[in-house]
């Protein structure tokens, strides 16, 4: 398997500037391909402006560009292509911006393009992607933190890897609030899929997948559970190749 | 219409005892009505036993059973009934429990109950809910705070009420975090569904709705939002009769 994958926990950490911590990554992740131009998938970005959908996606798209630009490449928006699918097959590099979960994977299946793009992604289309990003190349939505504000056609994603990632993972509650923990929410999952692990990845954490190898690179160790399994911490250097199994 | 509605953002305050806050006013709504048993829905609990979902509802059952039997109701379980369905039209009074939304959803669905509880609440069959078990009496799920763990047939929910809740509505990440706050989660609804109001409604606090009257109570404020209109908070002694117009 060609996959050529670069899966961040979050755009940004809490007081600092617009994808700053994951610049780096990225970068050298698009440096170590031959794309020069990267097509992006801004189907997360709902509330970006205040004047609809559209005027939201073309926001985020500017957004990002500037800072592709920085890195010195170029970034297009698939909301302005005429023909989506076609884009997915032209695409030199593949970039999934965070958002809502729910209207990425909507807007995904409507435009037709989840196929497509896992048919590329398989082939070594490079891909990248943070938070709903991240969520959509795994097998379904179903670990995701979003609020489900539209009924997407399937629950089905990417499926480019066998595991479930949860974005964003948090381990405490504000305090005096009541409602259910992360790990209590993915304990949940658990009895309802005992088949598959979910990787809880913290903030400022991302995966690298290159082919059949993967690591994870952040400073916070990486929570992985499975029905039926001890809950464990992995730190940055241990070995998680089992998730690929 | 004849609805009879107890609407509770969350069975448990932060230290306390089991369904310890709103016990004094399922006793009330229980005791205005003929009711002596309560039919209970504990479809959302998925995870109160290690041995699977079926000992998890048996133990979900025994859990509220007793709460109900020192307030002088008998309470049981659907999951026990050999007829959902019947069981529904046979019914003195209903209480639907918190957990996972989805997981309620789906199952209500796949019992075939979800059209059929949703007869009974407008011909006045008492019902009260809390967490997973208000957003339930809504149009959708969609304004949810769980985790998508199954993918219900349809994301349709009771809609005896023509509103949204967000229960356990919160103001603030935990410190630190990068993830979206819940504002900024409904803002993002409000953009996909502008025809609707939200209700941000805080731990310790409940709907009462009777007929076509309603009433907020609780000591915190209740959040409105709705696409193009300021967000407001309004007291328990405010004239909240909007929502249901």
């Amino acid at each position: 398997m060609k996959r050529n994958l670069l899966l961040i926990s979050n755009s940004t950490n809490a007081g600092e500037e617009y994808l700053g911590w994951p610049r780096q990554y990225i970068k050298s992740f698009l440096d170590e391909t031959t794309a020069k131009r990267v097509l992006f998938i801004p189907y997360a970005g709902v509330n970006l402006s205040d004047k609809g959908l559209t005027a939201s996606f073309d926001a985020y798209e500017a957004r990002v560009k500037a800072v592709f630009a920085e890195l010195g490449y170029d970034l297009y928006s698939i909301h302005r292509e005429a023909d989506a699918v076609q884009a997915v097959k032209d695409a030199e590099a593949i970039a999934v911006g965070g958002g809502n979960t729910f209207h990425l994977v909507y807007m995904m299946h409507k435009m037709k393009v989840m196929d497509a793009i896992r048919e590329r992604v398989l082939e070594g289309l490079p891909y990248m992607g943070w938070s709903a990003g991240s969520n959509v190349a795994c097998p379904t939505l179903r670990t995701t933190n979003d609020m489900p504000i539209i009924e997407p056609e399937s629950f089905n994603c990417l499926n480019v890897i066998p595991f479930q990632i949860n974005p964003h993972y948090l381990d405490a509650n504000p305090e005096g609030h009541g409602g259910e923990t992360r790990e209590q929410r993915i304990n949940e999952f658990l009895v309802v899929n005992p088949d598959i692990y979910v990787a809880g990845l913290r903030e400022a954490c991302l995966f690298r997948v290159q082919g059949n190898t993967i690591k994870h690179i952040g400073s916070r160790n990486l929570r992985m559970f499975r029905d039926g399994e001890e809950t464990k911490e992995f730190n940055s250097s241990d070995d998680i190749q089992f998730l690929l199994n």
